[in-house]
Order: structure tokens, then C-alpha cells, then sequence
């Protein structure tokens, strides 16, 4: 899919945000290639492995395009011996089409990463994840949200207090998972018919995942015969209620509500501890104009409706790059951009916003025939100046084709030279949107060109 | 090949120069997908065609990776029926590595585009791309350069009048080309022995391509008796004229020697009009660099030594996507920016400069235990106002550690918390490079911190 020049300007708002917010909280970037091993890929994503793009084996080194920018960062960290970094990195991601359906076919679209590496007190990166998500979401517009946290130590362990053998954890994990699309009722089927649990180890599960609270519920579950006998669980719990303190601190409660929420599962394999997801409260159109574009959600293929950011800790994945197997604890958040860039899309067209594709402040014209080379002189000394100008590449346009482009454009400004304007040293000023004229000094052009487009947005 | 933040904060730095230009000549932005039909490249890129990187049949459509950003414009222009646009597109492509020698193996680096589209008055729109190169290898501050223009008429009316046959007219410019590298002996070996002209004809050629010169050197040529028999020629000729009055109307002849080289040919065989090259007087060491990371220089394959840009006039180019034929004119530039980077990192690295990879403005430090919860508080005051801040993510920091820690990655202030300072509603203010310390009321540090980056670069 081509990308036209007002979804452009529309994206580079949104990346500007974004980047802004990251750069606040001193991230540094770094870039991958599109291309990993495939064996980097293997066994990172559990059920969504399918989705991995491979290409053909053509007699070199087996190559996948990148499904998400976690796994390359991991790779990256590892092979760099890096233990301790907060980078973003704003790249896109590929996965196969609905595999069933179609062959060869791609999704491409851009992945928006926040990660922090490094051995730290617990939970304080962790909520510095949150904070970032709490400032994006709060600074693009986009209505009332709220943010689910869990910890994989909490789902393991309830899951086995629960009777779940280990090695179903993940499988079970990823059905959970599923409880923000589907009921409780197809829930507990795949469990019980399809991942064989007893209805009775399903049931048991059903009744902690429809628990939601805050930091209060941690506590109380602290105090919970089942789960307070597992020290996984618990040790979840009590960094549940750390974070919330920090988020306390970090003033993302205030406005937002934080909710821990048992049924947040998240798809994929490589999380340890906290994890977490926004989900806003209003959903506009956008995901099925997304849709239609090929362009799903960006962050993960599990991702609920709703959902525009996800993240958490995965303090196990650099170790599995690492040939002495050395851990490098991590925690970050994927804000999910095509669907934020989706609504934003969707918004303006609502609110009929008028998107300006250029930044241009003045287009250099004139009435009047053979002063090209003046035209070309004037808009040489506003570029030397730094002004953002443009001119038509005519020799004699009449004046209306050059105000329409002004019109058409956002162009809100007008420099026009005449035979007179030329003989008295001055240019015409005009605003496009009132029509108002004003001569200015040749000389004092630049400076009161600065002065005006400083005002504007 | 992985691009560390160092890297990246270079990149940047060199991207937000040129997407300023740009933007200063109003060019709006456009995104297309990595991935091209396999018949959209065919046919397009001359003798380079080897160098294409396809996917293997899966059963879906035959996919390429995109070679340059060009032909995938002039798809989208035909595809989206758009007849007039300036844009820049700054994405990556991918390339064979020389397929004689390894399979499958591929370089992926950045192009950075800017293209005029549409029917206008000649040669204005391709000044103003001369005028940007200018205004873009200026500003980077690369050294002297020189710009060589040529017009692909003006080498084919010399091939046709010199005896060339039509249909070796390709394939002889290929040759041509070639000699920024190789000598006049070489190259006329191979028009002879490769390419089976004879040697009268190679030599009538070789005496036209040495020829160099300014407007003057256009003039002469119009009266030369061979070429001015050339429509063609005499056309490219003119323009020629045309072109070096523009850019000195645009400031370009000021500091920069223009220059009309009939040697200069450019690889690609789309142009067909108008073709030009920038090149770096003095070269840093840097296109080894460049060849030792993978990332060779970016523009074209047949790039020559110190090229740092290129491009020309390619009229024909959107006709070929169109199903009518209907011709769009087109006229860019492609900035070699990945051997601009390469530069950039070995000025950095000869001068010892400290590349900033964040762009932090102040830690919230402390010097006494228990202090998190306070420093977390401040640092939540700074976020909100837009300061960019960091806070070390442990529960108690020593003092040192954090002042290292603004020395290593360049941080200017530190805003110290103690108990006094706390009893005091002070906030202690350190610039790192002088120690200076000062106590400013915590009502007044948002300002104040204010006040003191502006000034900072």
C-alpha cells in the first residue's frame, strides 16, 4: 500500500509526538535490519510463529523478514554485549497474510518500540513504560483510556495453584488471552476440549481471571489461600503493588484509570513479570477503515479491539542470544501506531480538518508578465533566509492560478512583485485568508516574514 | 548490519538538514511499500538490472525488493493519475551484493529522494533541484564540491552524429559512464571490442567527452558543425543555456563551480533530458568506511568516487506505468546520503567530537538514602512541563554514579534533592562542566531549566 501525502503529514504529527515523548525521557534510537536470521525468529513467539514472513532459500543463510523490533533489539543487546539501554526505535514489521488464505502474501506496517535494559531496582522502569504510554496517549487526543496491567508470575502461578501442568502454561496463557474478543463460555471450551483441562481446573482459572481491581486487589490476593501459597504469584503481587505506588508518583493514576486486571494474558511467549496494555474507552471507526487498508493493528497480532499500546517485562529473552546464555532484563511498551494513525485519519476526515501536506509560509508571485527572473531572485533570498517559499514554474501565470494554489495548499501567505513594487524597493504582502495588502520593504521582508509565520501553528 | 545510536544520532542530525530543505521548497512526503511487482522494475534500470533482489516464486504475484525510489514514483503517479507534485521520499532499498560472487546475500541502505512533477516552463523546476543540492551539501558543511551537468539530448545527438547506431545509443552511454573511473584507453577499448563501433567512431566520441566548460562551452556547441546538426542536440544545448542562467538567478555559480561535462552520462536508462552529479572536491577516507559496512554509497550502483548526489530528467518514465501512455515530465535528485553519513562519522570520529545520543537536559539526582519517591516526583514535575529529564532507576544511587553518569552521556545539569533542600522547597542546581552550583526554589526550576537549555545547541 502507497502512503499519499496527507496521510503523511498526518504520521509525521503523530511520529513528532511520539518521539518527542521518548526523547523527554532520554531514549536513544537505534536501527536493525529488515532482515533476521530465521533462527533468531524461531520459538520467540509462540502460536503466532505462523505469521513469520520466511523468504525462500536461495543457498545463502536462511533469512525472515522482522516480525516485531523486540526480538532484533534482544539480538542486538546480546551480540553487543549492551546491558543497559533505553532506546526507541520506529521501524517497520512484516507478517504473513491470514496463512490459510492467501500464499506469499504480506502485511507491512510500522512497529513504535519503547525498551529499558538494564539490572534495576524492581518496577521502576516498568512504570516509566506506563508513564510514556499515559503521555502519548494523553498528548494525541484520542479520548479516555484506560490501562490493564497483569504479571505472567501471577498467571503461572494461579495457573498452577490451580492444577494446569507446566508445560501448558503458555498454551493456556494464550487462551486466556482470548477473553477480550471471546466469552468465558468458548474460553473454557478450548481449554477443556481442545488443551484438555478437567472443567473443574477450568473453573477454578475462570474465577480469578474475572477479577479486576487496583492496588487493593493485589493485597487481597496476597491473603488468598490458593494463590499466597505460590511464591511466583506472590512475588508478582507484591511487585503489583510497587508499581502502583510508582505510577502513583509518576501521576498516571490521576486522570486514567489503572486497572489489574487476572484475564490480561498477552499472545506472546517471552514475557516474565508485569505486563500490560491500553485500551481506549471511545472507540471511533477507526480499526475497520485499518482493516480495509491491510494495515491491522501494529503491535501484536493478539491485540484486542481497542487496544493502542502493550508491553512488559521479558527478562529472559537476551539470555537466548547470548552463547554463555548471560541474562539482560528488559521491560518495554509497543505503541500501536497504524491504529492510532488509523483514527487519526478517521478524525480529521470527521471534523472535515483541512491536513496541509507542505509547510510552505509564502508563495513568491506576480501580476504581471516577464518578471520571472525577479520572481526567481526574491524566492533565492527567502530560501537563503531560511523561509519556507515556494514559486511557480511558469514564465508568466496570471495571478489567480497563483493564488488558487495558496488556496489549495494552506499557503497563508503572498509576496508580490510588480513593475512598481520593483521601482519603490517594496514587495506586496498579502494574507491569502483576508486579502488584506500591506507594501513592505524589500529589505525588511525576510524579518517580517519571520515575525508573522512565528504565530502560526 | 545494526546502526548504533551514535550512528543514529549522526543520521538524524543529517536527515533533519535535508527533510528542512525540502520542506523549505515546499515538497510534501509520500511512503510506498518495500516490496514491488517484479514486472514494475523490469526493464527500467539499464545494465544495473542484475542487481535487483527478487523474491522466489511462492505462488502469489513475483515480487521485488525496490531498487530506488524512483520507479515506484512513477508507479504511484500513473497508479493515482496525479500529474503535478513536488515530493521527497526517504526510505530504504535494496540491492544485490555483487551477484557473481554470493547468492542471496543483499545490501539494504537509505535513499533520499526529491522529484518534480509535472508540465512546466523548461529547466526551472531542474534548477531548482541543482539549487537544492547545493543548498544541502552547503549546509552539511562537506567541503568544497563541484556540480557536472549534461543532457542525456545532447549525448545522444553526439552519439547519432558521431555514427552511433540508434539501438547501441544505451549501451554505448553505459560506456561513457564509466569514466570517472576508468581511462579514456579502457573505456574505448570496450566501445570497440565489447561493443563493436570502430574506431573512427569511438574516437570522434572520445573527443567530444573531454570537453568541459560553462554556458560558453553550450554556445560553442551550437555552432559546432557536427552537433548543431543534431534537433536533438541543439535542443539540449539550449536548455543547457537556460539552465546555467537560472542557477545563477538561484545563487548556485556563487561559491560552487558548475560544470558542463560531456562526459558525464549516468548508468540509469530512464533519463532523457538534463543529468547531473555532485562531487566532493576533497574526500575524507570515508567511502572505505562506507564499503566495509556493507553500505555502499547509496544513490546508483555506477556512482562515481566522491559522488555525493545525482540525478536528471526522466519524462518518460510515468508513461510506462500508465495504461494509455500519457506522459507525466519528471526532473529529481537523489542525495547520496548513506556516503554522507559515512563522512559525517569520520569527521566525528577525526575531531573527536562527543556525538550526544540523547538529548537529556537534566538528572534529578540526590545525595541521601530514601529519596526515590521525591526524586520520582520531581522528575514527574519536569516530564509534564516538557523538560527532558532522567532519573537513575535505583532506590539509592551514590552520588557519583549519577554525576558519571551526566558526564558519559553529555547531560549539562543536575538537579540535586537532599533533606535540607526538601525542609528549604529549594532544588540544587549543578551545571556538570563547571560544578557551579545554585539553589533555585522548586517553583522556579521549570523556568529556570528553561531559561538555561535554550541556550544549550
Amino acid at each position: 500500500i502507497d502512503y499519499n501525502p496527507k496521510q503523511m503529514a498526518i504520521r509525521e504529527k503523530v511520529f513528532n509526538t511520539i518521539i518527542g515523548c521518548f526523547k523527554r525521557h532520554g531514549a536513544e534510537t537505534i536501527d536493525t535490519p529488515v532482515f533476521e536470521l530465521k533462527e533468531t525468529l524461531t520459538g520467540k513467539y509462540g502460536e503466532d510463529s505462523k505469521l513469520i514472513y520466511d523468504l525462500k532459500d536461495q543457498g545463502g543463510e536462511l533469512l525472515s523478514l522482522r516480525y516485531d523490533l523486540t526480538v532484533p533489539f534482544a539480538r542486538y543487546l546480546a551480540m553487543n554485549k549492551i546491558t543497559n539501554i533505553k532506546r526507541y526505535h520506529i521501524a517497520k514489521v512484516y507478517r504473513r497474510d491470514n496463512p490459510a488464505m492467501t500464499r506469499g502474501r504480506y502485511r507491512e506496517f510500522y512497529q513504535c518500540d519503547f525498551d529499558i535494559a538494564g539490572q534495576y531496582d524492581p518496577m521502576i522502569p516498568d512504570a516509566e513504560c506506563l508513564k510514556i504510554v499515559y503521555e502519548i496517549l494523553s498528548e494525541l487526543d484520542l479520548g479516555d483510556f484506560r490501562i490493564k496491567v497483569n504479571d505472567r508470575r501471577i498467571l503461572d502461578g494461579m495457573f498452577a495453584m490451580c492444577g494446569v501442568p507446566d508445560e501448558k502454561f503458555r498454551t493456556i496463557c494464550s487462551t486466556v488471552d482470548k477473553l477480550d474478543k471471546a466469552s468465558w463460555e468458548d474460553v473454557k471450551n478450548e481449554m477443556v476440549k481442545e488443551k484438555g483441562l478437567s472443567e473443574g481446573v477450568a473453573d477454578q482459572i475462570g474465577e480469578y481471571v474475572s477479577m479486576q481491581g487496583g492496588m487493593d486487589l493485589a493485597e487481597r490476593l496476597l491473603q488468598d489461600p490458593k494463590l499466597s501459597q505460590s511464591k511466583q504469584a506472590c512475588a508478582g503481587l507484591a511487585d503489583m503493588k510497587q508499581l502502583f505506588s510508582y505510577l502513583q508518583l509518576f501521576q498516571v493514576t490521576d486522570k486514567v484509570s489503572v486497572l489489574f486486571d487476572l484475564s490480561l494474558a498477552r499472545g506472546l511467549d517471552y514475557y516474565t513479570g508485569v505486563i500490560y496494555e491500553a485500551v481506549l474507552s471511545q472507540m471511533i471507526q477507526a480499526p475497520v477503515v485499518a482493516e480495509q487498508n491491510g494495515a491491522l493493528p501494529g503491535d501484536e497480532a493478539s491485540v484486542s479491539v481497542g487496544s493502542v499500546a502493550g508491553g512488559g517485562r521479558y527478562d529472559g529473552l537476551v539470555g537466548m542470544f547470548d552463547p554463555k546464555g548471560k541474562k539482560v532484563p528488559c521491560v518495554g511498551v509497543s505503541i500501536g501506531i497504524e491504529r492510532i494513525f488509523s483514527i487519526m485519519e478517521q478524525k480529521a476526515e470527521l471534523l472535515a480538518e483541512k491536513v496541509r501536506t507542505t509547510e510552505t509560509q509564502v508563495l513568491v508571485a506576480s501580476a504581471q508578465k516577464n518578471l520571472l527572473e525577479e520572481r526567481l531572485k526574491l524566492t533565492t533570498e527567502l530560501w537563503n533566509a531560511g523561509i519556507k517559499a515556494e514559486v511557480l514554474y511558469k514564465k508568466n501565470p496570471k495571478l489567480l492560478t497563483q493564488l488558487q494554489h495558496c488556496e489549495e495548499t494552506g499557503i497563508p501567505l503572498v509576496a508580490i512583485l510588480g513593475e512598481q513594487e520593483l521601482k519603490d524597493g517594496v514587495v506586496k504582502l498579502r494574507k491569502v485568508a483576508s486579502r488584506e495588502e500591506v507594501d513592505v520593504p524589500r529589505e525588511e521582508l525576510v524579518e517580517e516574514l519571520k515575525r508573522r509565520t512565528s504565530k502560526l501553528p
